[in-house]
């Protein structure tokens, strides 16, 4: 039971409800596309392709959160695994269910808040540029040792990810400078604040959230160049 | 002819079996999606998408699986790697003939059921949380060393492979926390039981034949934290 | 000049020789399709599905055939990359210039099979076999260093390449056992033998290949194990 | 402020630079596809397709141009990752601040060239090559320590990626072998030269650029094959 008394295993639990937040609102946005659009239609029409879709964005989700979270509670994100691993004897039974419990105050929660801001432009780009830069500054942080394959693709697929996200919603921009070098040329310039204050506020909440919650700093800021 | 004699003989030939039918049960269920929506005809329409779906889903199985049982059998899943192995001399001639008997046998089996079960929920969310639990185990496990890539990757393929075969069928849930979610805030808990049922006897079974049938832990609980 | 007297040159340009020859029979036959049922139809109307089909199968066909010759000759498969890696210094001009010839003249030789084959059930599982069991051969070569991404993904995407080849043309064995569990609940084992023999000399041929042609083996039977 | 003195500096403003010109480039005209064949209308019947196809453009953009110039500016590419690093003090407000604007620049060059250019073949074929050429040098640069994951399979997702944005204008050569290969068989060698010249000089300029720009060699020749 010590293990409850340690900061590192609230935290473990706090990456897992983080981490089922953004897993459930982006693979949901994934899933139901923009109503607006008569996307239904849509979906009946490619059945296959929206499988397709799907399939790749939850993938997607499962290969760049666990590589954000990996470290700091084993990202299972998942109460199957949670089980399997305590069954393994892997893992406690208390941890397991406090991260079940984590999981599913995260799904609810997502789903509430995706109900509640019906694919508002401003919190889908701020998610999914949040879960880009919190992939970024996982993937690169010096003090792991754990992240065996190529950064590159991981960080990749994150931007992918992201795509799946919000491209039916607001095109997709998660990245100011691309949203603007067209917007300049073709001068349509309207309403393109969104697409620098939703990615800037994901980029400087997903430092926040790595460095102050899930993985405190102690270095002094020489070191960390 | 001494390796006949050895346990781990028997356990490569039964890696072979069992990782044959979740391959085969996986693939066919990819393939032949969900018959009562007529998606027959959504495969004339898709011909292509489907085509996409079906190269994926077989690509992400041999991926997952190898990365399961690659260290148990070598995960050959396939008469043609093993009879090319035999004629480059890397194994001998009667484990040729056991795995192509072994995975002959699984992917008859695997036929079999999904004959039988006809897409019925909960066989398929019990192997695809199963294949995806394994997949979580193998790929963590500390006393490998022949993990070489990205394990997050491997697991969010392994996320990618149980949609392809459960999304048709279940909506693919294999994942309890991401059903409960919307779930709750959609008021949809009817029939909300299988999404948990399938799932946690997925992950129970896969935590039971890797610890105890494919790769049998040794150490005590504490070392394996 | 040198390098021209040796065995290992020789054995480089035969190397893109072959890989020419697979990459482009598996990207041409995933580009065109069956014709016989009326895929240019299917292409009109699953124009962007048709681009991801492609894309996906030409990056497959590089990532498999590099994984399975880089260590051979480099795997350039593309005049432009032989002269790019001229300009930067990296070959010869000789060097530079043979290989550029065997791309060309490997890039024919597909293009005339693939002419005057048809679509024959027998070449294309013959070939997509090939390649896959020569990719599990050199990835689990003992003898190579540089294999540094995960072997498991790398067999993956060959199996999904194998489909994209063969998927419109033969539904896509390349796996005996693969296609006997199904033909054998479903009693349809007419024509099964194609399945058989083709991807078994696939197999075998792979392994002759690689282990005399490519990269013959000097050990002992009892060290390769 | 000592850091804007040094050529490291400017090389790493200069590749956020370019990179950003070539990330734009490809994804835009991976989105807008050829508009002389009415794709807007395959675009509005294949909405999903469409939207997985740009999904993996970016996707793939990101993971090839992260592995190509990651070792020299990091590869942001992102206002929002300058943003988040800064945040994290990762990097200094200078930096952060040359980054954005040389980003910025970039996406504006790569609209504007995009714009004028109208889908001409020889600049899709020129960049789309020199995505491939420039992924490729600088994967296999031995100078390098932080190439982690698989070569074989960053070059092969640089395929993919240089077929996302040639396909629906060139069919996408970027290999003059593979373009050669069917004309010569179907005698159809008009306008074939197109297929040389741009991805030949996209081979050329990619090795200049890495060699002389971003990332310049003093080994003697000797020392580089």
């Amino acid at each position: 039971m010590s293990e409850i008394k340690s900061w590192a295993f609230w935290r473990a639990v706090a990456a897992e409800f983080v981490g089922m937040l953004l897993f459930i609102f982006i693979g949901l946005s994934a899933i139901i596309g923009k109503d607006a659009t008569g996307s239904l239609e849509n979906i009946a029409q490619e059945k296959i392709a929206q499988e397709l879709k799907v399939a790749l964005a939850f993938a997607l989700a499962i290969a760049t959160l666990a590589q954000s979270l990996g470290h700091v509670s084993g990202a299972h994100l998942n109460p199957a695994i949670s089980l399997g691993l305590l069954v393994s004897c892997q893992i406690s039974a208390l941890r397991c269910l406090c991260y079940i419990l984590a999981q599913m105050l995260g799904a609810v929660a997502a789903s509430a808040i995706l109900n509640v801001s019906k694919g508002q432009g401003f919190i889908i780009e701020f998610l999914a540029t949040l879960q880009l830069v919190l992939c970024v500054i996982a993937v690169t942080d010096k003090r792991r040792s754990d992240v065996t394959g190529s950064a590159p693709l991981a960080i990749g697929l994150s931007v992918g990810l992201g795509h799946f996200a919000a491209i039916s919603f607001t095109g997709c921009g998660i990245n100011p400078a691309r949203s603007f070098g067209p917007a300049l040329i073709r001068s349509e310039l309207k309403d393109h604040w969104v697409y620098w204050l939703g990615p800037m506020c994901g980029g400087i909440a997903a430092a926040l959230i790595y460095d102050f919650l899930l993985c405190p700093r102690t270095q002094t800021f020489s070191r960390r160049r």
